[in-house]
């Protein structure tokens, strides 16, 4: 993505990997989108605290930010016995996977790696084949955004307004994002169109990454309270909705993501706005038998207590919002149903919600 | 309505005048829900300027504060001269008439209050008659709401969970609230229930006023994000959704009210949830057409790209949340058409949205 500092425009991803200095660099997204800054991790334990501590999120950021830290942490290793190799590869996977326990994305990176690792014969081998394929999975998480990009760009025609809720965009990739990369591919194309960013309460994602994004690729936009998308469509002035997913059901094509996005949902189908989810197939999750049986977290109340910004002496700060004694219900997903959702935006095509199920061997 | 002030309940109300001194007391609920103030205005200029700097906000709660500061400007008045006099009630009422001059209710109150003192002879009797006129209004107001807490506390059962959505409560009225009127009505005849508080982005009345409301009452209840009523419902986490108005019009049924009423409206109406509106008669509009006639206030965009509330160090501040160089959409209020609404809770009944306007006559 293109990020403005000063005068000048730098061409940069989330997540990059620096072979000579065996460094992982990131975007310290904790401080956007008041600052922005690039952090080196400089050693396997470094990339797994910047995991730990939300430096980078978004599946498919964090997951291509272990595959680095695997390579990292196994290229760190002095020596040449195999089994004291095997033992730190152990101890890296460990320090990693445990730096965010519940997200699969990073689970699933570190074991395709180590499965391509098997085949390298000696240490600095298998230090070879760990490398070129935390490589790989972060080519392929931005060929698959890339290629969302050129799939969904269609649907944006010359004009149109463009609802989108939450962050799933380049921040939470290794770039391009899954709902902003449509967007991206549009304007690259010349046209012209202009984007609502829900705020999404209570972590604001919309109002802080999305519109950060959003005025770094010089896409006109303007941020929204949640509440206000229904009068928008109502008065005529949102034509289309993309949204990203944390996982689609490939059996039912029912779609978890962000508290909100099922509303949106709703209202757009009242409205005949064409709805839809953009996805690499790495969020199709075909086990599951239906939306009911996805886990809905319930976050910390203090983020609906109140928000996270910058005051007016320039510090960053919580700032409590509601009443004190009150206490808050604090669900972070739902889910929407495959009725509300005119598309499903991938790699390789828009389905219907319905198709994806008949085509499981083709696109798993 | 009751205040827990330290181990003590204090019964107040949003409005009260105290004859012997003619001083007006208000709510200071600019400092709520962090603080609880009453503060006196012992001149009409500082009741006006009350009303001005929104110490008081809420269409009854403004109306009565007007009709209280205007006999209070006009019994200050010095003197027995009918013509000075005439000359001093006009200055009083414009000055109160300024203090919010978008605003129907004061003005409307006011208008009312002039015609009842004509009858005086006396610069003495017309004082007498404007306070008693005031005392009226307030009263009336008073008496509206708990008549729509009579009216609609049937609605609520028992083990019910409730929507509610900004603050339509006895803090926007004298006392009671037209949302809220049927929620302490039926917390009075024992029944026990449970209320989610929509926030209410941008400005978080339900986060703030109606969670300090229901807290006070002693009412079991947990604010939640705008973006979760959809997931609660889906959930079948809530019965019945209950909003005030501010504008109704009876000639359609459509209802005007802050924005992200529509919305919980159409999600209510998605999962067959009853869905009423609490107004007193005042807020019926017989004369617009329809609802594109609602002027729909774009207000101020720092309200979308920032929150009010209270820092870590204890201190009341403006918090920045959104990206700096993005811009804001911040429409006010939405129109939520008939067809939505289960039903109008008024001080005379419950009445579907079509049944106004064939009434009219009886209900005016």
């Amino acid at each position: 993505m293109n990020v403005r500092t000063g005068r000048k425009t730098l061409s940069c991803r989330t997540v990059s990997f620096d072979e000579p200095t065996n460094t992982v660099y990131l975007i310290e997204q904790r401080l956007l989108p008041h600052h922005f800054e690039i952090v080196a991790a400089r050693t396997y334990r470094e990339t797994a605290r910047a995991i730990r501590d939300m430096v980078v999120r978004g599946a498919g950021a964090i997951g291509a930010t272990a595959a680095f830290g695997l390579a990292q942490g196994l290229r760190s290793f002095r020596g040449r016995s195999p089994g004291e190799f095997r033992q730190h590869t152990r101890k890296v996977f460990q320090t990693l996977k445990e730096a965010r326990p519940t997200a699969v994305d990073p689970f699933n990176a570190m074991k395709a790696m180590l499965a391509a690792t098997r085949s390298g014969r000696t240490v600095e081998a298998k230090k070879a084949l760990a490398l070129a394929a935390a490589i790989q999975f972060a080519e392929r998480d931005e060929a698959d955004c890339r290629a969302i990009g050129r799939n969904g760009a269609p649907l944006i025609r010359e004009g149109m307004c463009i609802l989108t809720h939450c962050n799933a965009g380049a921040l939470a990739f290794v770039d391009h994002g899954s709902a902003t990369a449509p967007l991206y591919a549009a304007k690259d194309q010349g046209r012209k169109f202009f984007v609502f960013c829900d705020e999404t309460r209570p972590r604001c994602q919309g109002a802080t990454l999305t519109a950060w994004e959003l005025t770094q690729q010089g896409i006109p936009h303007a941020i929204i309270a949640d509440n206000a998308a229904g009068h928008l469509m109502q008065r005529g002035e949102i034509d289309l909705v993309i949204v990203g997913s944390d996982r689609v059901l490939g059996r039912t094509g029912e779609v978890a993501n962000k508290i909100g996005t099922y509303t949106k949902a709703v209202l757009a189908h009242r409205h005949g706005i064409p709805f839809y989810v953009a996805i690499p197939f790495s969020t199709i999750d075909w086990r599951l038998r239906n939306g009911r049986q996805i886990p809905i977290e319930e976050r910390d109340p203090g983020e609906v207590l109140g928000a996270w910004g910058i005051r007016t002496d320039g510090r960053r700060d919580y700032l409590r919002i509601a009443n004190p004694r009150s206490a808050a219900r604090n669900p972070g997903f739902d889910v929407t149903p495959p009725e509300l959702i005119t598309g499903i935006i991938t790699p390789r095509g828009i389905f219907k919600p319905s198709e994806l199920w008949p085509r499981r061997t083709e696109l798993r």
